[in-house]
């Protein structure tokens, strides 16, 4: 399997990524795009999409973004993350971009942003750092 | 109204709580748990819950922890927030319980654990740290 | 050796300690207490101890706290820490207290305060969350 | 006073600098560069420069950054940071470089990374992303 595919299989199986509107725009060796459209059912109190919902397309950009340079049969938990919230995110469709900025044999350092697009401009909304497990042999754990 | 009332209205506005299962537990001055329980939708490629989801319900625990200390018609916004996940969250319910560790006029710093838990114990999965803004004035945003 | 022994003899090292002023106050499994009093040389502009100096004590103590846990012939190293400024750090003073939340077989899941103290009370400066790994195996890492 | 001017003379006034032996290499609106030599005095216990001295020079260029962004009269405090420590400290020189992502009334996002330079190359060891407070009016608080 390509990296792509290997990405793909495993994206389909996050199911919250249904749950949100959630699509994979683009994957390639270290990198990944995640976007999703503005709707109602992702908003918090002021009509604006949630932080979590943010951080939830930032987090699964940044952990296929590590996947993809990760060895086959590996796995990729997320240690942890850190999100900054500079706008409130409203707008029409979202794109989180993220990209490895230091793999190693144990964890990957990866940052994302969180962009609010429309049809001529883009917005920064968001941005992440995250840290990754690459995780081998645990039992009930691939992709 | 009373504290309580004011975060139970927000709440009800913050339509992806709904969405992902999520209900306001209890709220008292500086402190807000929010539960939920296990579901197939909210589930990254391994069967755990998303660490994403994981995050909305520690952010909108912080946000109501600070906004239960914020004057009557103030707003909050998250500013940023850090997750540390420390086990798989697998389970069948789970609780983020945040509480405000120091007030402020502009900014409320918060902190936040998200629980699995079963009948007869408690396990911790993941914690966060979070500065929410104190927000007077702004149009359109309220609550 | 026993583990503070372990730990006595890798703080000694740390030369920046030193040059800091900073003391090992405690240490005992997974728990570990960094102690300095103020002085000018630790300042910022507005003559409060630097938030890089309440850092590098929280992190020192996180990593203690961790390595106190570890098997002997493991090295610790940082992958990530994040911080919260609550208050300015004004004070006689200074204790940063680190404990170990989730150990672990590769990282270690970490806490800290940093209070400022007086002969009768204490005020809460600053956390820090933060990650350490277990290094074994790497050439001239050691303790 | 110039922007640069302000900078200079709030950075001289930050005792700790001196301390660690960090300069001003360079400032300009919403960037700032402060760099230092590796000395034995700044070491961590395998010889590396210790995380906490790297997120004091990184906070000193985020808050320079915010700082020369803000208006006459303000006052720059650190809310938080996080730190990603992607390699081991080695090397002659370092720089910590910063800027601001987002400006605001109340407060700035930034971010910074941390190089190891060598007459022909830089290295990625660090990087930071760190919330500043826009503080005005705060008696004994300014620069």
């Amino acid at each position: 399997m390509t990296v792509e595919d290997r990405v793909r299989v495993s994206f389909q199986r996050q199911t919250v990524m249904q749950t949100l509107g959630m699509i994979l725009v683009e994957v390639k060796e270290g990198e990944c795009i995640i976007g999703f459209d503005y709707a109602e059912k992702l908003t918090q109190q002021h009509g604006f999409i949630h932080a979590g919902v943010i951080a939830t397309a930032l987090d699964s950009a940044c952990g296929y973004a590590a996947y993809s340079m990760m060895p086959e049969g590996a796995a990729v938990l997320s240690i942890e993350f850190k999100t900054n919230l500079m706008r409130p995110a409203k707008g029409e469709r979202f794109e989180a971009r993220a990209r490895v900025v230091k793999p190693g044999r144990t964890v990957h350092f990866t940052e994302a942003s969180l962009f609010a697009l429309t049809d001529d401009s883009e917005k920064l909304v968001a941005t992440m750092t995250g840290t990754l497990m690459v995780v081998t042999g645990r039992e009930g754990i691939q992709g």
